[in-house]
């Protein structure tokens, strides 16, 4: 039995949304601010350019990281959208997954100012293994405490599986960072396209999809 | 056929809403940090007014923007609203919308720096461009991926023309940067004016509704 | 008659409602960055304490300018909440809005900077006087386009008299700044308190309400 | 017999949520700029490590600010939704709350920067302070003014016991300040943890519940 205080708190949906929404839109833009326009260059477009250009780390880390957070909005959300109701304790670990959140723009920076630096990878890696742990908990928590949908069993398992493996993928590409950064930022990338895109690969299919021809 | 998983994530309009509100309210807010209240002036209303007319091009790049992100703002949303439901294609393509509206800070920053600079204003141009492009794409997809209230076909087509209306305006006014800096600024800004205010003009209204007489 | 567009682009009293919330939250919590902690001092209580104490006049700017933003968002949305439905134009007016609320945290820095120039408190006044000439051209508008709730016509002439008597209220402090500025922000700050408090005085309430006992 | 203005203005509770929402968010990201990324740290992993080290203090004043503001956003949302409906006058007592939440990024930067001084701690509890003084005043208006539901009385008596509680706790956790800064930051985080957990504790379930098994 919980508190009788637990019982009325931290009940509302919607309030659960919007705080998280609004905590994406600000993280989303403050990563802008990492893009630094250039100071006292001569008045030419041909010096711009070239000042500019070497904003170039900073523009991938800006652009990866604004996807990064784009997965974990719609994520969140699909995830929210499957539960009948919340009670606090489902409030709280969403609270603990946009600290996560807010972290971002930071690993995003030091990714940017450190791209050669093997630790700065592990960290914008750990950033998102984080955001996945979060989620993953949230997901369990959520079957435990019945918060589900009775028909979205099957979805949540989805849900599931898709965590692990992006999670898994993630990880691959992250652990290249101890032989190139470069090709591991890039290996981050291509995972993030795959799952933007997300085209049909057979194998994959039936791995992520738990024996099911329609939802 | 989709995957599973892409038939049950981002299927919220109400959350693809209160995103896109979020990030505009925060970039639109984040122009004002371009105003860089003058230091270490002397005391008097006289030198600080010296100090404050230097801040012109700063506030002229920050009206424009703020009233070009009112614009696609109000844009984005008349587009939405003729959506009978969305998916997760869709929600995708405005998370790419929403990455060039937080740039729009980055862009108003630097026009404001290099005004003189005919690069500057090229790159503020791909910005409202690419607004545009984004628009476009997503309007297309709403089309083939049957998303259209039925009865919104009309208002589709009206939008489309416009988005395409207006992007030329915006582009003659982008190529006077070749010959003047300034003048291509005013130019933009007067296609803004006219839009905002959106007079009768009757060869354009033939040109831009296609032969209806009521919606 | 209107452009077929402007009669489904910026219909939703909704979307004006948040981007309107989440430009104040943004404006409000900015404030927040004029207040910065003080560098190097030594490490003791008393020491900090005198850096801290420097901070009075931005602190003071901070709570001025967060009521004043307070009282307008009161404002804006008590007067939306009048509509029965907003159109393009009204949308319009309140981007205009939204503008002037956006260079509040730059003019109360500007404040805190400047408190002992008049210029600075004549901005300052200014960005208050504009943020009520555009409640009052909106309300204007409102009657004009008949997008007024029928019953609300007594509700609308109120508002419109509280916006003429506080604006000429800020006004008559704000002149004061010719004589002392000090004194004319304690007097902005005593105006705003007084409509925050909003206590019973026969004499303007006879002034502000136009014949009624019960609205 | 209020002002009639005052019979209007300020109703809406799903207002003062949306602006609170949007405070609270934009408050929670903030936070994070002030994990500032080392510059012109040599790049090595093992040095990159040694600067990211010394942001500590930061990274812990930031959990537990973070923390803190997720306490409190739950805590005002479920005093909120208690209401049968809000006045203009209990609008003004939250937008008091908002602007003692906004602090909070300035008295955590405080605390991280003077972790040893016993007036940053003091300082930092007087803001957890204001939020639970503003919470306390909101919710004795709330009974005065019948906002309450009426089948929410237990309820109130509930959050109130809560709130002097949790004040207290805060207050002997401060109150170690006086003999070490770090042992009363990690008390202040204790409690915190306490709150969040909120385990069966059964002489403070008996206090803090009046007498009641089921809600």
């Amino acid at each position: 039995m919980s508190h009788p205080y637990n019982r009325f708190a931290g009940q509302s949906l919607e309030r659960l949304h919007a705080l998280s929404d609004g905590v994406f839109a600000v993280a989303m833009t403050l990563l802008v601010l990492d893009l630094r326009v250039p100071v006292q260059v001569e008045d030419s477009s041909q010096r711009l350019w070239g000042a500019l250009a070497k904003l170039g780390p900073s523009f991938a880390a800006y652009l990866l990281s604004f996807t990064m957070l784009g997965t974990f909005w719609l994520a969140q959300h699909t995830l929210l959208d499957l539960c009948a109701r919340v009670d606090r304790n489902l409030s709280w670990f969403h609270v603990g997954f946009l600290f996560v959140v807010t972290l971002l723009p930071f690993s995003a920076t030091l990714l940017a100012e450190y791209i050669t630096v093997p630790l700065a990878v592990g960290l914008y890696w750990l950033n998102i293994f984080l955001l996945g742990v979060a989620l993953a908990v949230s997901s369990g928590y959520i079957s435990r405490a019945r918060l589900l949908n009775e028909l979205d069993v099957i979805k949540l398992t989805i849900f599931r599986r898709r965590i692990v493996f992006s999670q898994l993928a993630y990880g691959i590409a992250a652990l290249i960072c101890l032989l190139n950064t470069y090709a591991s930022v890039a290996a981050l990338a291509a995972v993030q396209l795959y799952f933007i895109v997300s085209p049909h690969v057979p194998i994959l299919d039936r791995l992520l999809n738990p024996g099911i021809t329609d939802v």
